[in-house]
């Protein structure tokens, strides 16, 4: 049999939970067993976040044509590697530590505690020293671990809405200046203490802080880098169709398994029963409103243009995920997939919308990530996780940021380095032009003749 | 040294360990660590089992030709979201809640149980509270988890055998069908405890309960469909070559990571010592029957065919997977290679037959789903892990139920809104006729030209 | 607020935490919780590096050109296949049981520990069964699985570079003696508690026992077997691009994630919060020396070659990977950007000096896993964390071992079956001379034309 639930009720039956119970300190998780479980949480977690940073670089790679697809790889691993490291020189630090109302300290490195330190390089372990390094509860490294990969995602969000047309090391300066300023000022807001938290602003694992910040930063910087060649000529959309969609098939995947990191490390704790069946509520919720958000993209796409379509559907996963990913600690599971099939619905009539105002998201980062991340946010507020002034007011206040902020960056390397690759070259394609190779050299036309 | 004994042993040494078992409370996994434990192998095993729908969906993207490949990955996410929907709606009640000998309850919705809602609630946690909690021995929304990966696995099994000629709604309904019902009756027999359970039937992680149960619906949905145009034409086989070998031998490599999940996670609980060796090998077994597989595939295809077959080779290491799914518990590691090896041999044998018989199934799933499932649970019976009559009772019971009803799903589909594409979209592909687009637009021939 | 600080002290302040740690079997993780810890983190990190076969394979499909693809796939999953059996078979017991200075015991099978064998099995568990098993501090085949799954990336270190010129089954002979015997009997000195580990050399997860004994295989193997026709005629580098390059970033992605389990896990305990933390710095430097090889590539190609390339960038995230293997215990993060940046600029210094020497290495294994090896294990020496000579030692040691071992095996192998196929077949590509078939059949120029 392989109902648990019999097998468990057999031992309790034998006398031996009972007997357990009957000892509070056999019953309870112990305080560095607590340590261990929120730790291995953070380092878990954060490996599956860590690893959506393959699952954005097969999206775009997917969905670029193949002129521009080794670029593309080259930004997606070059941004989460930049982000790592100016998060760990000066953005932890801006996020977390000495936080005021808006923003912490501006201060080099990071390291682990010094009591972690101590007890590391003892050569006995004394137990005053093992219990200050428990009483933080968790490893600070792992924290920061868990943390880093939150800003890598941010950044992802931007690199596949300006492809095909952007130069790479003004993209990088952008990254530098979103990984190590904007994000953790904004993010610092409400997961650093700051006035947003003061105010009850929800965001359990970033719909907000980390999807529609990047969102905003990805929309600023399409306005401002101009659409590809092409694409609106003559008063109509002209679809640039990916090269490679199975590897876009793919990188939603590994992004919805790496999800359950997103969202169920931000639990932020393992260590007893309560945070344990909370996390698998997380799980499930976030599987649901993905799901909802296939489903509901397959039926949209069926009805508005008669036929599905693959890409929707995909940004139809995707923007389910972003919607719940603000508030998937609901407990009533009908409510998720509610939430993700309205994220997706929305993400499918947003698509259209950009495409009349003319801003070119090559591969769907802005309805996805921004518009679904501004639903799931306020969904939160509409269905009793929090006041829904205090969520629109969190959703503005990070806009508000993000645009302005934003915009003087992107408006900074436009008007000094330039944003954009020129006219021969992007008819060309950046890999043969920023990298002097082909992403498929042996592959029919090839990306040098289109 | 990284001989870990060493180091354990000199803590041993100082008197820590001796000490510490002298006082049971301190030597025993605390009954709330062993809910942590418990809930926390359901997560992390699921989320492995999750990925394998990514596996599944390379797996198929690579052995369909480019014309149908951009179909079978939207079949492939929307089948892992249909299944997931269904089965929190209607399938994991029937399955699992109240249980006789056939089948479970028929009611809507599943909820996280109320004693958990109240610790998470509350303000103030009583130690009655945990108490109550802790007394399921794991949170149950992780065990749903974990059982839907399950469903969405065994309807994984189906999409790659009937591809390429196949709509993609009524392979939709289908999906529903297998979600909410035939899977969820079929597995209540054992794993819900009803009539197979009371036999001693032993299935671990589901050869016949899963990967026969989907390579029956799998079978008759072959027959049902009919072969692709032009495969048997002429009294010869022709061989219709996957599109991207590399993707195939991805989706290999992602399944064979999944089913630590798949097997390791369906000991059901880590709380303890016991479970955790049990555990160990378990995944040491599973790593060892997939191995066996792919040398066996080796070498069988050298002498058979005189050249080393990769797709076969894949089918191999998949083969030994499913064939160790029934005993990965068994404790004597070589019958693992020898389980392995053998599943991989029949399946092997079963691709010429099924072609004799012309039966078409596009990427081997019978062979390896079905045969070496059959195979493995058997293996069970003759290895001494339970009776060879009841084993064999088990699967001829799975047989029965899963082609009669599955036959009248797919057969009510057929004669209503039909099962098959016309002669004309299947020589278009189905990627432009169903969906309107390619997958790989750019690439050579192109799948329109096909 | 989602700094997890605050919501501990509250807890804290209430006076639970201090109340527990008052009582001291509470505080601590009792030694049956530490079992399962240690356990489980054998089995998630082993999983990961598991993994990385899949990470190997896809880096390598990426970079052979498409005729030569479908047999870098299957000697990839062929390898990890082999050489987990050979390891079972033979290679554990060399490299850990009975070590003496020089190897183990030469003996056939290894199973679980008799006392894990009873307790799985007793119909009553006594505490006595519990407290022996449990004395052992971890689960016997879960290290058994952690350490397999590094013998066979030593094998995937070596496919590489003789990629598209080498027969398939010589490989696998070779594959075969390293991971029965050269492998296991040069990790013996160190890790088995040989020589090397008395003398105090220090590698903490293989820069030198993996990748630099994989490379030094591998090196010998290029000479052995030669360069690729064409490669070095007419005395110029004719370069001969890899046919898809996003699989080569998926590879190195998944490289990176596999990475976490393959340090992170060889702290090779879990079960105390010094081991917790230990594995949360381990885990934030083997990120940053991945992130800091990827920027010191970037910026070396541009200003080394006017162009930034995207090979390289990849290599570089590896390189900066493999220097850290030997000492991502370091303390301070900064050192560890040090290391990554450095291995990544020798590395990318030492594909023009292999083609110097017309040693033709297909995708870089040699500067990546054996230069950067090298490098990482002296910095160890350098940077405080032992002694300089000593790490020289073991380097050295290692080296003459390997390259004399495989010499002979590659020798034996060159003059008795042969390594390499002959000038048409490796004009056609091996997949079609090997297999009789092509991994991208409907793409473009298509393999059989090249």
């Amino acid at each position: 049999m392989r109902n648990i639930k019999y097998k468990l009720m057999t031992l309790a039956g034998a006398g031996v939970a009972l007997a357990m119970l009957s000892s509070p300190a056999a019953a309870e998780v112990s305080e560095e067993a607590a340590f261990v479980f929120n730790t291995f949480s953070f380092l878990v977690h954060g490996v599956l976040v860590m690893f959506m940073a393959a699952g954005f670089a097969m999206l775009e790679s997917g969905l670029v044509r193949s002129k521009n697809t080794a670029s593309i790889c080259l930004k997606n691993i070059a941004l989460y590697s930049m982000a790592g490291i100016m998060f760990y020189l000066v953005g932890y630090n801006l996020m977390y530590v000495d936080v005021g109302s808006y923003m912490g300290s501006f201060s080099l490195l990071y390291n682990p505690s010094g009591a972690e330190l101590d007890l590391i390089n003892a050569d006995e372990a004394s137990d005053a020293m093992v219990a200050e390094v428990v009483g933080n509860g968790y490893s600070v490294m792992s924290d920061w671990f868990f943390q880093m990969v939150f800003v890598a995602t941010a950044a992802s969000v931007v690199s596949g809405t300006i492809a095909e047309r952007m130069k790479i090391w003004p993209f990088m300066i952008f990254v530098i200046a979103l990984s190590a300023v904007l994000y953790p000022i904004q993010a610092s807001w409400t997961w650093g203490g700051g006035f947003l938290a003061e105010m009850g602003f929800s965001d359990f694992a970033g719909s907000t802080l980390v999807h529609s910040a990047g969102g905003w930063a990805a929309l600023v910087g399409a306005i401002m880098v101009g659409a590809r060649k092409g694409k609106y000529e003559g008063g109509r959309v002209h679809p640039m169709p990916g090269a490679n969609l199975p590897l876009a098939t793919l990188g939603t995947f590994i992004l919805w398994f790496g999800w359950f990191g997103f969202n169920g490390g931000s639990q932020l704790a393992l260590g007893s029963a309560l945070d344990a069946a909370a996390i698998a509520i997380v799980y499930v919720n976030t599987n649901l409103a993905a799901a909802a958000g296939v489903v509901t993209a397959m039926i949209l796409t069926q009805i508005l243009y008669g036929k599905m379509d693959l890409t929707m559907c995909l940004n139809g996963a995707l923007a389910g995920l972003v919607a719940i990913t603000a508030g998937p600690d609901l407990q009533n599971h009908f409510i998720a997939i509610i939430v993700g099939a309205i994220g997706a619905a929305l993400a499918i009539f947003a698509v259209p919308l950009l495409d009349k105002l003319k801003i070119d998201d090559v591969v769907g980062a802005i309805p996805v990530h921004l518009v679904a991340g501004i639903w799931g946010t306020l969904a939160v507020g509409i269905f009793g996780g929090g006041s829904f002034i205090t969520q629109l007011t969190g959703v503005v206040a990070v806009a508000v940021f993000m645009i302005v902020t934003s915009a003087i960056v992107w408006g900074a390397l436009k008007f000094t380095v330039g944003l954009r690759v020129s006219e021969e070259e992007e008819s060309l394609g950046v890999d043969k032009t920023e990298l002097g190779l082909e992403a498929y050299p042996e592959f029919g036309q090839g990306s040098l003749k289109h």
